[in-house]
C-alpha cells in the first residue's frame, strides 16, 4: 500500500483543525476539536489530543498511508529544545509511520494567505504577534509577549480596555461589560484574568453599532496591530522587497470593524484562508520534493 | 486608671506601622511589622497581625488605657460591608476596650502631609491611586484598579515597563532586568506576575545613572501619576479651592527621579510625613472632641 495521503493541522490554544488531502492537495477529510497547545495543556495531554484528531480525520484509513504530516503550532517558538520530543510524542499518539513536522503557526498562516514566500503575517487572536517571513520561515517577530507584557490590540487587550472603560464610563459598552462580569468588575477580573479575552466580541459589536467608546478602543487596537506589522517589516534588511502582508487570528479575521480597520490601515493585506489546508499542502510539497520516499 | 493613650496604625500590604501617643499627640512608642491587609491575608489573619502589632507597641501597658485607635487601611474602599466586622475583629485581637476606627489609607496619608482639610492625595506604591479629600474624607478616587486594569505609574507598572524593554532592548536597564529575572524573562514573569513590582527600584536607579531607557520609563510614570492627581482634582465641583496636594507611597516618596519628577510636575505638592503618627493624632483629636468619654 502506497503512502499517498498527507495531513495538515492548525493547533491553537482553543481549537485544533485538521485536513486530510491527497498528494495533489485535494481535500479528502476535515476535523475540528479543542485546542492542543503543549504550553496550555502539557505536552502529554496535547500530544494525546493531536493524536486523537489525526485518527478522527483519517476516519478509519490506515495511518501507514500517510506520507507527511505538518502541524502549525501556536507556541512553537517557545517550545525550544522540547520541539523534537513533542513531535515524536505526536507521531506516536497518532500512530503515524512518518515523522511529524512541527512548524511555527505563523508560517502556515502566511502560506494560507499568499503564494509568495516572503512578507509579514499578523496573527491577532487572544494574543497578538507579527512575524516577518523569509523563504517561508519566520525570520523575525514583533509583539507576542502575552497578556501581561504585550499583546496590544489582541482579544485580551480589547477585553481589558472594555473593562477599564466600564470601571468609570457609562453607555452601551459599559453596561454590556457589567452585564457580562457583574457589578463588581474588579472582583470578576482578578478572579480570572483570562476571562477578559471573552469580552472582545462585545467591543466589536458595540463599535459596529456606533458606540463611540467601543469605536475608540477598536481604532486603538487597529493602530497597535498595524504598528506590529510595521515593526516586523522594519526588522528586514534594507532593500529587500516588501512582500505580501497576511492577517490571521479570530480578532483580525472576524468580519467587523477590526478587520475593516486593518484592511484600511494595511492596503493590500489579505486574510489567511484555510490554514490547515495550507499545512496539508506544505506537507504534500515536502513529499513531492522527496520523490524517493516510500 | 484613665484612658490617656491613643494608637495610630498604617496598615498596608507589605508593612504595618503603629505609633502610640498621649492625648496631646506626643509619641510614646513605635512598632513596625509585616503587612495586615485583609484582602491579601484574609480577615482573620490580618486582624491577628494587627492585634499583635498593637500589643507590641503598647509594650506591656494595659490596653484598657487606650482611649482611641485609628487605622488607615490599604484596601479600605473595597472592604465594603465587611468593614465593621473587620474593625471588631481588630479590636478583639488587640484586646482594646474602645472600638477601632478604620479609615481609608488615603485620608491618613493626606493628614500626614498637610494641615488643610481638603485637596488631593496621591499614593504611588505597588499600585497607584489619587483621591480627592473633602473635609478629611475621600470624596472621589482616580486610578487604583490594580495591576491588571490600571495602576499606570505604580511600582508594578515600572517593573512591567522594564521587563517589556528588556524583551527587545539592550543597555544597562535591559541587562539588569535579565540579571534579576534570568534569560527567560517571559517564563519568570508569567510564573509570578507580581514579581514585576520588585523591578521598580532598578528603573529608578538606572534613570538616576543616566540610562535613557530607564529615564523614559520614569518620565512616563511621572506623567501617569500627575494625570491621576489632575483627574482626582477635576472631579471636584467647579469653584472650590484647589487645596493641598500630598504624595505618599514608596514609589513617590523614595528620593530619586520619580519623586523629583512629581515635585516638578506638581508644584507645591508635599510629601506625606509620618503616616502612623498622623493616624494617632486623628485618634487623639477624636478623643478631645468627645470630652465626656471615659
Amino acid at each position: 500500500m502506497s503512502a499517498e495521503l498527507v495531513l495538515g493541522l492548525d493547533v491553537g490554544g482553543t481549537s485544533t483543525r485538521a485536513v486530510l488531502t491527497d498528494l495533489a492537495g485535494h481535500e479528502l477529510g476535515r476535523y475540528r476539536a479543542e485546542g492542543g497547545n503543549p504550553h496550555l495543556h502539557g505536552p502529554a495531554e496535547a500530544a494525546a489530543r493531536i493524536g486523537s484528531v489525526v485518527r478522527e480525520v483519517l476516519a478509519g484509513r490506515d495511518p501507514a498511508r500517510v506520507a507527511a504530516c505538518v502541524i502549525g503550532l501556536a507556541g512553537y517558538r517557545t517550545l525550544g529544545e522540547e520541539t523534537s520530543g513533542f513531535a515524536e510524542r505526536c507521531r506516536a499518539a497518532a500512530g503515524l509511520a512518518v515523522p511529524v513536522t512541527l512548524c511555527h503557526d505563523a508560517e502556515v498562516a502566511f502560506a494560507a494567505g499568499t503564494e509568495e514566500s516572503s512578507g509579514v503575517v499578523l496573527i491577532a487572536g487572544t494574543g497578538a504577534v507579527a512575524c516577518r517571513i523569509e523563504d517561508g520561515r519566520v525570520a523575525a517577530t514583533a509583539g507576542g509577549h502575552g497578556w501581561l507584557l504585550g499583546d496590544e490590540g489582541s482579544g485580551f487587550w480589547l477585553g481589558r480596555e472594555a473593562a477599564r472603560h466600564a470601571l468609570k464610563g457609562t453607555g452601551g459598552l459599559a453596561e454590556a461589560v457589567r452585564a457580562e462580569l457583574g457589578a463588581d468588575i474588579l472582583r470578576a477580573v482578578y478572579a480570572e484574568p483570562k476571562r477578559l479575552a471573552t469580552l472582545a466580541p462585545l467591543v466589536s459589536g458595540h463599535a459596529e453599532a456606533g458606540d463611540p467608546a467601543a469605536g475608540e478602543i477598536v481604532d486603538r487596537a487597529v493602530g497597535h496591530l498595524a504598528a506590529l506589522v510595521r515593526e516586523a517589516a522594519a526588522s528586514k534588511e534594507a532593500g529587500a522587497s516588501k512582500g505580501a502582508v497576511v492577517f490571521a487570528g479570530s480578532v483580525a479575521l472576524t468580519p467587523g470593524p477590526v478587520r475593516r480597520g486593518l484592511e484600511a490601515a494595511l492596503p493590500g493585506a489579505r486574510p489567511a484562508g484555510d490554514i490547515p489546508l495550507a499545512a496539508a499542502r506544505i506537507a504534500a510539497g515536502s513529499v513531492s520534493e522527496n520523490p524517493g520516499r516510500p
